[in-house]
């Protein structure tokens, strides 16, 4: 689920910093302490390695590497690409998430201008949401492998009751070698032009708008899937991620403190066994890159993604009955509301 | 409240950089000085541990200290990274401000287009905007701790008039395990559906206009409310804010005055008591960071937030009658208007 | 006003350069001169002092602090710092520009859709056009420096034609804390609802475009009210602008020509009197703040800020009414444009 | 065809890093290696002439050019100009990929508008859609060398029913020395005009909405047009290809070897046959501009190019005639979906 | 004219690479090859001094000129000042480029709404359309040299057939001290007005799409306009262009070789004669620069420059009337499209 902490950042003072740091979930400790672990231990065995095992003149070469190594970690241009590769990865993310299929706006248009209190107007009203909730519930199954996990097949949508039996026996009937997400976004449609044409819905105007209403909620869900099947560029991740591990497996040898009476250019001249600095800069650089490999895909499974699970099966299905019911079954206007002006 | 100072650089000019540059509300100095005095305090009290109180043998390992510290400041990357943060920072800043929840046009348009001068219809006017001024709050309650602490309950709004006790019982009573901003809207809407079927609009089109008018309030604040439950991932702001502070923890150190006749690469040979250049680096880049961290959370409780309140309680509710009003009680176009043609 | 030098720039050639480069108004020299003077000028009197002035000893100090100086300017991250600023105001000052109030558009609509050539129809015409043009100056009066000056009270507006006596009172007669600028607007719709109750506008549809128009132009400059209101947070600037005028302030004794014999990170070894490169320097680090400042406010009183004036008095008075003139009074077709065929 | 890695990335994760690192198509490797071994060839060659074949004074001369051509690397802005240019060109290719031509809007609103389930009505629909197809194979066939290989000539696009032989001629009649991408579309047009008349599409705001489909269509295709004309200026281009190999071939000096006693500012002191640094510096900032080099032109036949041809034939043409199908053969409507309630 | 090697980078490999960069026309070694040649006569003039005419004594001066100036090249901080202001302009251009007025939307428009198959009908269609290249050609003439040189007076456009001799009176009668791009547009808004009122466009929703499409049209065009009269600030310009210039004046200096025994920071300890390294700087540098200044007008003469003529006289003057023709005047609708079904 993605990790809010906005409360505490309502005041720029020490007590917000301290509260944005400690945390867990979501937050550059855990993402970050596997990695470093691995690295330290690395770090240590090469550091006994040398203190303890090697002859004179291989602590020579080892020295000349370790100075090669330290001196070249220069030449890897590690902020730059992060710098620019964490931009356009938030800039799809965020993208992404306003696409997400907010269902609300549609149904209360739908609400609005689909009249009739009787069963079939609120069918009506009642299936074109579930439409919606099943073209969206099938756009997430082919991006999200949460999503994919808790409706395997077609029939656990079924069983979830974001389609009848016969809904998705026509679906299955459809011949299409692609993807069948127009269908039910198909079915909602001509709801719509059925309610016009008995009535329900009083004007032209309003089925344009409603008809606007759904292709939104339609194109929103194109253009994710869309971010789906053509993610950033292959190259430009695998350069990226590999960078910053090639940086840090280099630093394993050229951060290591050497003991030598040769003039060479050294890293330290005391030995303080732990490489403090390059532990910082492990945090900060891996911690950064870990931002772009959490929202590469914001529907998979870390902290930061999305909890696309919720929009789907709980807000839709629940959310939206009482919206129609509390009008449509009492069929009167809320007229409390005028005796407190 | 948001500081402008627009007036003051409304000429590049010694005076307006002095303007700019003097005050205490907002500003650099305001924000920086508790953490610079903080830092200031454990660099004396390093300094003076140093020339009082230390050993020779211990002067030298503290001496060692300083030189590797001094030296390993450049492995963070401050700059770049504050550079790109506050860019997105920025950025979402603007964007939340501009989805405020601007109620002026479509006051306009309901004042416009729903006819009728008696009190049937004023009420309808009057309750659509009170509806939206309702969501706003209700949405603004759960966003801003300033808002929260104003109105810490369903009833505070009702004591300041933005419902009614029915309408909250009404509230109360819709089931729903989700966000209820969607059910004074779905008021709105159905206000403006009376309003046709009563004959106060006119046209369908009409309806049209008013429904994309309250849907873009509506949308508006949807896209706040987004910005606030998905922040900026927890990890960025993490590694920002912590290299910032990792930097100056570091220069505690390793910009300290070192009197030494050993051949290290010292900070500066002249001790001038004060770290001048220490204390500009820090105004520069804590001031830089505080721009982030202040408009992390907009609606939180620092001087550049905004002022919700005011946009709430006092312009909704007392600017928009008289909108109403001085046309529709004396049912006269203004003719004065035509006789200075 | 605006300084377009495009013509200048039409092809790329070294004539072309010289053209932009060779220019006073809106230029980098007239910003930057007066401040390079000053710091010229003090930079001579350290320059002086040093030389002509100081006793050994005293020199030495001086010297040591000219050292320190000259190795901490690599402190200041000068170069980001002004291209993330100076992006970010551009950006603003680009999207200022294009809500300025752009009212042709809305005319030619209203020239279309409102018909009668009688002085009634006339009237309404000319009304919202010149409602227009009030909400227009109203604003500019509180954003403009400049239009509050030629306009420094709502008589000034009547004297100038914006708005008859009995509309003034009309707007002093509300009662409201807050800005006024939606009441002329409030005119405007109600003139366009009466020109469709007379039959002057012949379709809902026609409403609904001018309606449109008019709210385009008022959401256009509400913007430019938001962008006045809240400008970019007062830290941020402060940082900027404080940055580069440390970093120059350190320069006038970092980069001092010092003629010694003990072994020092020194400047330059040859005494050039005049600092060169530090003066080039000078001018592009200010140049490109210089940039930022003056577009910052760009209803200032700078060079390149925009000639609000000429937008209001000349062109909506004197440009608005022949567009309804030449063919309403006629009332026929231009047809000697088909004989051309 | 565009390579999908998102499933690969749904966490962040050791594995995940793997998964996407060690992958063939469309990765860093494959477009790395031809060059990443020429460059190897050559240094390898340069390296055995320093060692088996120069004379000492040679060797000196040679020498001498290493520590030149090494000094002078850092002269190259790589980083930089790279990171500008990369976001440049994935924003072309992302704004490309969005207006690559959605047929799934339009044709649902044609589906929903045009009634009839005579012969005649259904040949309006198809006939509709197969005109944007028209279009759309027309466009590509300029832009993409796949499409125009797969379609050399009109005739190709008769073959494979994208139009009839009497559309064809019709098509060659127009006597236009400009691009014909209009005719198709204006027949598109024509048929909902016609449509109206006949009275299958039953209100004129229907009409609107799919002209605006239409006309959405074709602006987006024209707008890929535009991006197909008016590339990325060609110095940009050529300054940013250039900079990357004129890095490369100074390095195939620089960073040679050189085993002398005298004082120079050498590589390393100690000789790995192996550049492995410069390898990986090659690695990062070749296939960083082959991000560049890909996207530059997206319907080419690169792995990352989008697969255009699968767009054009079998989506359009095999999906949409059940779309149309299923519901106007039956003539009813699916009433199943009612029982599941 | 734009110049297009789209097609020479379909696949990113050493032919595409070869065949991006040898070209002559808007390439690099156009836009470089001047300067960079004049640059090398002044180093080869400086060089020649310094070997040949200097004594000692003066040679010295000299070379601590160099080693001056080889210093403080550094401090010009070229690359992020090209990058921050070459994404400007690029940005700029690509705008720019968007709204140069696409006349064939509106076309479509017309020919579809506006119905009638005799003269006068194909009058009003063909008038609108030239009506708009008329606004179009009288914008360009002020933006463009070249259009401006084809173009001189009214009589060269009317000459041209963009307008009749008695619209030109027309237009100069119009009492204005502004641009009257208005006027053009007016007429071609009246005669959709006037197609209404004839009946020969068949709804009101009809004619609300037609003036949204001019109205487009027009507000594409007005921004080209604003683009044109407010530049990129003079201020912004003049530095980056400055300090590229200044850069390489101080490398004419900086870069020379010097042949002294004295412990000085030098070049090169190697006398090379031509300097490759600085050379290949200029290339990369002032070829960035060029990307800029070709595009800060693209409406000027450069090779990268818009063909705007082409788009104006012979675009639309020559393609509409087809598009009317062969269906108005044969009267039938192509009916051979439905026997190939």
């Amino acid at each position: 689920m993605t990790v809010s902490y906005t409360l505490d950042v309502s005041t720029s003072s020490f007590r917000s910093f301290a509260n944005v740091l400690f945390r867990w979930r979501a937050s550059l400790w855990k993402s970050v302490h596997k990695e470093l672990l691995l690295w330290l231990f690395f770090y240590m065995i090469l550091s006994c390695v040398y203190r303890f095992t090697l002859s004179d003149w291989q602590k020579e070469i080892y020295e000349d590497a370790v100075v090669f190594a330290y001196k070249y970690t220069d030449f890897i241009p590690l902020t730059f690409m992060l710098g620019f590769f964490v931009s356009i990865v938030v800039n799809r993310w965020w993208d992404m998430f306003l696409h997400i299929g907010w269902i609300d706006n549609t149904s209360l248009y739908i609400a609005t201008y689909i009249e009739g209190t009787d069963d079939e107007g609120r069918m009506i009203r009642r299936n074109i949401v579930r439409y919606m909730s099943m073209v969206q519930a099938m756009i997430f199954r082919d991006i999200s492998v949460t999503i994919r996990r808790r409706f395997p097949t077609l029939d656990a949508l079924e069983a979830a009751g974001f389609m009848s039996a016969a809904e998705k026996q026509t679906l299955l009937d459809v011949d299409s070698p692609n993807a069948k997400y127009w269908v039910p976004m198909k079915w909602a449609f001509f709801l719509v032009k059925k309610a016009r044409q008995e009535g329900r819905i009083k004007s032209d105007q309003a089925v344009q708008d409603l008809m606007d209403r759904l292709r939104e909620f339609r194109s929103g869900l194109g253009k994710l899937s869309c971010y789906d099947s053509v993610p950033i560029p292959l190259v430009y991740t695998q350069v990226v991620f590999l960078t910053v591990r090639c940086y840090f497996v280099i630093c394993l040898i050229g951060r290591q403190y050497i003991n030598t009476t040769r003039d060479l250019d050294v890293n330290s001249s005391v030995d303080y066994y732990v490489p403090i600095m390059t532990i910082i800069q492990f945090i900060f650089y891996v911690g950064w890159m870990k931002v772009a490999e959490a929202l590469l895909n914001p529907f998979g499974e870390d902290d930061d993604d999305f909890e696309v699970g919720l929009t789907i099966v709980d807000d839709s299905i629940s959310k939206q009955p009482p919206l129609v019911k509390d009008v449509f079954w009492a069929e009167t206007n809320p007229e409390p509301l005028y005796s407190a002006e």
